[in-house]
């Protein structure tokens, strides 16, 4: 259970990292929004293992096949089916896992609640699982842009401590691609791949910060009281393997300001009310305001690292294991497109949550006047 | 739409701040539970306003009426209805919301959204609609402890700047509950207490941060990839009002730290598989794997004030507002047995999911022995 | 766990039957409908027992009081709570209850389920749980007249072998109320008058089949592949206590034709597309065509008789009961209303789940022209 | 939308008849169950166009791939992707349906709803997609007969006015299989063999009722009072293709007798409670009893003709159309395993509902004592 996400746009993934294939079923697109499998790709490709020297050197094509839901280039409204072949399986690499679980990994957790594992490679609990993710998120981004003039822009905003300065003003997707860290400011993208580059060397591995900036979003997302629009997005970036941490608008900091401080004045401009500050991060009383909505996660350093650690083998015995399998010594550049996806799929959920009521309501609207 | 949560141990919340009433339905809890409308009282009152100088003075008993679900004593597992009348509203105080939109209130949303919104107090949005996730948690939480030996102790772990010591170890409910603050480190809770009524004094309002531990936690909690324990536990406290921000286990921090430092080493211990340090907030690959789970959530600092502020009005025109209305100068110690209730209810909540596929695997498995 | 009914419009019941209430939760009511006591008063006054010498002798004045949901007499789109008091309650009557199982009753697998079984009345089971659900569709079937101009028209067409004649050109709710019967065809209704005082003087009661006419539907309602229209109709009938059967269109009838007699010609008429004969029963693939929706429900013959039965006790020893309480020697006439409940609340879920990517649609639609 | 069936064992299908391909996934299935894909194939051959003269002469092989969730030939708990390619598609036997309604079918309601269709061989809308059903139903029917020891056995029971006479005590899947025509009354399947080649010379077509026998059920299966056994039963039948009608036990028929003589009296043997009949249909209360389920589908005759009919084209002109497409004369010989996939889906789901409040119920009991 718990493969599905959404109510309204809802996306159920499959796979194991080296298993047959991985991918993703979405229920709940809209109908007629042109789609053609090089949609998927794009964002695929941003996911793609290989990329650089930063990320894992595992090779996969990643070529995403549409087998259903798509008919003479539009979506039917009907189920979209996506599936992504596994190739580059190296099982060898993982013999030493199928007796002894890796610390901070799901090797122990899943044995211990299902009983089996598929030990290769981290089977379900790998990061390979969000290849349908990022599909299906590529939908609703795509859906968003063309329905709503909504752009989602995640980016690497701190690799460990090393933290970037970026004017939200002028970031866009293509600032954001310009260097293999994902993250737009020149000097601290050279800095953290210094950084990522000495982890690596030394078997280590490092976390940090992606943050998202979403424009355009229509005023009224977020169904009160559980399904708050914070709330869904706090959800759908925890699901990310290595999520630790989730904030929106002022987060954390925003706890050492006072009321005073920290409200949101409104105003009018332009025929549409604003706010001065964006302290609420474009969220408030779980409904968006049409301003922008700022979010940050926190992803831990990776847990595969090429060092001996202490741990117990499959019958609670006392060894040590050494991490051999390709790895990422720092995943933040590659969560960028699945920090995308994801708030891409949540907020593609509530445009369809918020238009039923809506409609309803201008319905009456109209027939009274 | 969005007043449901969970999957099995399910509560449905209704009521506005100045309506007739509050309450909820919870459906699925498990049959033959001792259940009377006391162990709803206790945390019920722990909510309630009007208990110190600290928190608003509004006034209501909050008697807890059990309308269905229970018989005899015990559970029925049917939906058990929980009543909660309001009886101190003071509607004349929010004349001025009538017409105006409070900051980083939620009265512009709800207008935006529903063309409608009961500006008395707040309405569906004031905190008072947390009555029936508390009266709901006190269910869960009694479930957790007579089912499965689980404890979950919230306290206040932060108020603006004022940060509390504790040693997880002696934590308890009494510590807790010592002080108003809901601050177990008495030295901190006196700082707080004072800094608050400062805030009071001003008209101003303060944040902070909620910690959370839960003790005796089952292993094999947690449905990935989506509804993983952390994720579900975010979403759940990203819906109670005010709350910006979650982390888990190490959280934000743990990004400064390299892998090899962050990792939780495994050991076995009287036939129970451990972690050595617990970085992992008790979760790994989205399963509980027995040790404690710690999870901390960030509180806003109230947005009701007693200042002048810029705003507009309903027509979009520039007006100010002050509050009037009673209020919290800082929420950080009701919001306590909020916490307590939401973390309550997704363990419950996890604890059902995982109890059938283990069911039948355990029946599976002494099948073929 | 299963008393929450619909995706959009979603409907949560409570309450035993000589608990201290039932009522219901309704999440998800579009906004700005007008909505008063008087309304959901009206249908449950229908329901209620007592109205005449077919139905059971209880007497409970069944008052509606709405908790939430609903400010200066519009509804806000927060969950709406409906609390009924049970007042006639009777445990006495039901003492031999309580030591034996009633056959084809719900006592022997409420407890063999549960471990525990509310036994005075039927508890849950008790058909009284109806009058939440006849609340709810009190409020789905404003919302179907107001907003989409639909009517829902249940009426009696058989009680056991005495069938009806109606003409459903000119059946409209004023038909349907003339006798206590419920059945529009006043010969019919008169015979069957007499044959459910011939079961009652024997301690014997009756079964009989309810038809539902919908009137006004728009078309594209129904979300293939598992939750077609009449999936969702018939699983909201068979829900009902009593309910057996259920038929859409021509029905178990139908299969008595060939493929040439039975499909429905397409004509154009006023720019409708409209089919020549309506075998379909208004619905295609799952999705309303535009033409009337027809459905059948089969109900069965009272359980509670009184007449001395064999049965078992709950130690499982052989003993006899006999019915004692108040009951309907017939309960066709009380079912009506629960029919015109549960289809109201399928139509008002469809009319909002298909509003949403009609919405879409619309505006892109809109965006290309 | 509503393409996800079950609440603990879901099923969400995907594909159109002459896309790339159909298939399932499958959530929810418990882990270290056998499973293969011969397994899935054997169900699906019974399902497969083309295996007799009475069906359509389409040829499928219907090669169902696992992708995903099984692990050494056991399930791992995680979600259970099939995948199975279409290679026999003929769109040019579709060409006059681009343009115009065919009677009966889902091409208006489609086009209606969604402004677009997969007009080749009724896309989403044909009874391909239930390849996808089949596949699950498999598994779930595996589930059952190895973990609950219940077996879900369904037959032609009626085609048109021929009638079969079954003793349910001999029934068994080698007697059902004997004809093509699923019928296990041998003199019967003959007659139904002339009819279906009668009206196969004719152009027309037939329908006619499918009956389930379950043995073996557990009792306490069903979560009243909207996820009723029988309602979820319905539910699910009534989503297939041409099915018109469900009956549970007594069904419609039962209308006819009195409670005095419908009521199934209880009595005790061998430390189990039975019914001496079972006009419940094994059903009470919405919960299983132990005794056989049996229920009873409507299929009406086949809507695709070789004979010229009545229509309009997509501008709402009259035209007419015949039909051309190979196509079933009687789908019910094929509606049998759909109906046994549907039947199986909802008991396994309804069995892991039932495990967890069981288990919690038990390991309370277990305490207790």
């Amino acid at each position: 259970m718990g493969n599905t996400f959404g109510h309204l746009f809802r996306v159920t993934t499959f796979g194991e990292s080296h298993g047959p294939a991985v991918g993703a079923v979405i229920d709940g697109c809209p109908p007629r929004l042109a789609l053609a499998e090089a949609d998927l790709q794009a964002e695929l490709d941003r996911r793609r293992p290989g990329q650089s020297a930063l990320t894992t050197q595992r090779r996969e094509a990643d070529r995403a096949e549409l087998l259903s839901g798509v008919f003479e280039g539009l979506t039917l409204s009907t189920p979209i089916a996506v599936l992504v072949r596994n190739t580059d399986a190296k099982p060898q690499d993982y013999e030493e896992v199928r007796r002894a679980y890796r610390p901070s990994h799901a090797d122990y957790t899943y044995q211990r609640k299902y009983g089996i594992r598929a030990w290769i490679g981290g089977g379900r609990a790998s990061a390979r699982e969000t290849v349908g993710r990022v599909a299906a998120g590529a939908i609703a981004q795509k859906l968003l842009r063309e329905r709503c003039g909504t752009e989602v822009l995640s980016y690497v905003a701190r690799v460990q401590t090393i933290e970037a300065e970026v004017d939200h003003a002028r970031l866009d997707r293509v600032a954001i691609e310009t260097t293999p860290t994902r993250c737009p400011d020149p000097q601290a993208a050279e800095r953290m791949i210094e950084r990522i580059g000495a982890a690596r060397k030394d078997g280590d591995s490092l976390g940090g910060v992606v943050q998202t900036v979403v424009r355009g979003v229509p005023p009224g997302l977020g169904e009160p009281v559980f399904d708050k629009l914070e709330a869904d997005l706090g959800k759908a970036l925890l699901s990310l393997p290595a999520c630790k941490g989730f904030e929106i608008g002022s987060g954390f900091g925003g706890t050492l300001l006072t009321g005073s401080t920290h409200n949101d004045p409104f105003y009018a401009e332009g025929g549409r009310i604003r706010t001065r500050t964006n302290h609420s991060g474009g969220v408030q009383g779980g409904i968006s305001n049409g301003e922008q909505i700022v979010v940050r996660a926190a992803f831990k350093p990776t847990a595969t690292i090429l060092r001996e650690q202490e741990t117990v083998d499959v019958d609670g015995n006392p060894t040590t294991i050494k991490g051999r399998g390709r790895h990422d010594p720092c995943v933040l550049p590659r969560a960028v497109p699945l920090v995308d996806a994801m708030v891409a799929l949540v907020l593609a959920d509530h445009y369809l949550l918020q238009a039923a009521p809506a409609a309803v309501l201008q319905s009456a609207q109209e027939t009274e006047t």
